[in-house]
């Protein structure tokens, strides 16, 4: 690597410079306080942990994206986190170990070992929240109202709403007492929605011929909430009556709580990672191909760490959503040049309008450009032993004549 | 890893719980907004770069905590960040470009291989900020005042800072014309203050008496600003003058300008990671046995990646400042429990008052217990069709009798 490419970033790798990461953490505020109100506690998971805490009972895809590292105190792989929710549900199955219902929230870097999907980043700023210790569809609801809530918060529109449920595609699967390896080839052929190969796949290994239509025709089961009309008979043999009816309730109150929303139903949609149990749902905005937020049930999940608890939760990429929406530059505040002057009333008066809030921005050159290279808009000048805020142009107003005089020189 | 394990952390490697959390968030917001004032812009470095461009001209210390994986996409090696210096230095010299004065500030998490002291964490929330363009002694003088000011702005006082200027170890190490593995084993000696050891190599390594003398006096060239006085005349002979005057400078203008900080002089004060060539800093607080916050001069590092500017700087992690930092929990807005009803009115109020910035937990169980378990102070009850918020103690107030009576059960 020559002294000319070390500045080169690896592929999908991103570093966010300013004015947008001012707006990133400006999001990041906005969507913590947000969650904050809905009573969701702020936690901060570790950007390492060993792997087999992060990977306990997730599927082979998680695995491949996450970097591993040995650690040296204990000579055990470290995996990089490449997602929070699993940490989350350590924290909260252990170290936080709370009773009944915990809300939690966070916002972290995360790192992926390959690009999740072909346009995705491989360091998202994930910023999520968690719902654990109730197995009600009403923290479904929440979540997604959350989730929605959020997103309009910080200026999106045009929502579209994918929601499905896990437990049907699980209960067609479950009565054909399928091998490991069998489950999960059919798990990836569906999720691929590779239809010419699922049907091959199927007519090899699937027997029951009234399973195989259906587990077929379940990619094409989506659309609007009259994809749910008549799928309770169609579905009657399989045991998927209470997955079915908490689709139903959800989209029935989704239509009157989310009526700005575009719905969408999706039977087919199982989601990476392989541990969500029950509703899944997706967030997706015009402008952007992929989902812009994800989420789920998955109850399952604390039993690795020895504490099983009902959880609900969603995530997104805070730099997705912030290339998304608006600057909102108007909020910049104005930039003071300070003169460069070993004066003690200077630096007092420099303190004090700090502590007021103005942002002041110190001179190395004492000249006038300097102030506009500095993108000031306003300067300190002195009159009569104090100094006073005015405008970068104003060159004309009977202060100090030196400083007035440099700063005319240069704004001829 | 059993299931009762999983949960466990690797050594030094820490999670951050609620309420602590919270505070780390506030305490960076704080700092953050401490650093805009000051004309510092945020930037983000990712977690990750290629490794090379990461120890561009770094010492061995920053390799060794430094975590490195394969990337798959190009098969050279990645480096998890130790540190962030680099990587804004990076950005300032290419990927911003910007020319004259610019200002970095940063908060973000990064993780190291192993321990850098004994006691640290292997996963600092690194906050820092960057002053590059400028060779001037001002921008020294005014990154202390900001490490300092931001000290005291999060309530930490009884500070002490150590100066010291790595010029003059340099300008008496370069007249010995040793040998690049002499010099990096002299650096470690003189780093560790391993005196017999230092001596010993002194003794047969170099045959210039004045300067071993010298070497060997200054890890006790140490303590207040007296140590100044007459080092001018013992080190005439060598080539230090022009950093001795800067420290003297830098040491007269702080008594000035920080009278409330205790000033250390320390010319054996290194530094790790060998980037550091002029003034350097460290801000001491009496309740924490290392240094709070590390600064200074690293005028060369740009020159890796094709432009080399002064520049200076100092970091700190936000964790350690937080866990010395008072809480100031009374900040905490009451939280409000929402009643589990399929209710319009009650779904429209909780959103109004959401959108005023009040806190509300909604309920899945509907009985008043649930409301103490989360935490609330106060609740929502209907009255007249309507919804008010009540002190979650008032149960004789004329309230709608199921609320009020589920609630007094409970209350007991």
């Amino acid at each position: 690597m020559s002294q000319t490419d070390r500045w080169l970033l690896p592929d999908a790798i991103e570093e966010v410079q300013p004015p947008l990461a001012e707006h990133v953490e400006r999001l990041r505020r906005r969507s913590l306080d947000y969650f904050q109100r809905w009573g969701y506690e702020l936690v901060m998971p570790p950007q390492a942990e060993f792997l087999e805490s992060l990977l306990a009972g997730m599927a082979s895809d998680l695995d491949l994206l996450t970097c591993k590292v040995t650690d040296q105190s204990s000579g055990r792989l470290l995996g990089i986190s490449p997602d929070l929710t699993q940490q989350v549900a350590r924290m909260d199955a252990h170290s936080i170990g709370r009773e009944g219902v915990a809300r939690y929230c966070y916002c972290s870097p995360v790192l992926h070992a390959r690009k999740a999907s072909l346009l995705s980043s491989r360091n998202p700023l994930q910023l999520g929240a968690e719902l654990y210790g109730t197995a009600s569809g009403d923290a479904d609801l929440e979540i997604i109202c959350l989730m929605v809530g959020l997103a309009t918060d910080v200026g999106l529109d045009t929502l579209t709403l994918d929601v499905g449920h896990v437990g049907i595609y699980r209960g067609l699967v479950d009565r054909l007492q399928l091998a490991p390896a069998q489950r999960a080839e059919l798990f990836d052929l569906m999720r691929q929605r590779a239809l010419p190969e699922l049907q091959a796949w199927l007519e090899q290994e699937v027997d029951d011929e009234d399973a195989r239509g259906v587990l077929l025709a379940l990619p094409g089961w989506s659309g609007g909430p009259e994809v749910l009309a008549g799928l309770s008979d169609r579905l009657a043999r399989f045991d998927v009556a209470g997955p079915l009816a908490a689709l139903r309730s959800l989209v029935d109150t989704l239509q009157a709580r989310l009526p700005e929303v575009t719905l969408h139903i999706d039977l087919a949609e199982l989601r990476d990672y392989n541990y969500h149990t029950g509703l899944v749902f997706s967030l997706f905005h015009r402008e952007h191909g992929h989902a812009i937020a994800k989420g789920g049930r998955y109850d399952d999940t604390g039993a690795a760490y020895g504490r099983s608890r009902p959880a609900t939760g969603f995530s997104a990429d805070l730099k997705t959503l912030a290339k998304l929406t608006p600057e909102r530059r108007s909020a910049r505040p104005r930039r003071i040049y300070v003169p460069a002057r070993p004066d003690a009333t200077l630096q007092q008066t420099v303190r004090q309008l700090r502590a007021e809030g103005e942002v002041l921005i110190q001179g190395f050159e004492e000249v006038a450009a300097e102030a506009r290279t500095l993108d000031c808009t306003h300067r300190l000048a002195e009159h009569a032993g104090a100094w006073h805020i005015m405008p970068l142009d104003d060159a004309h107003s009977g202060l100090d004549s030196t400083t007035t005089e440099g700063l005319k020189t240069t704004d001829g």
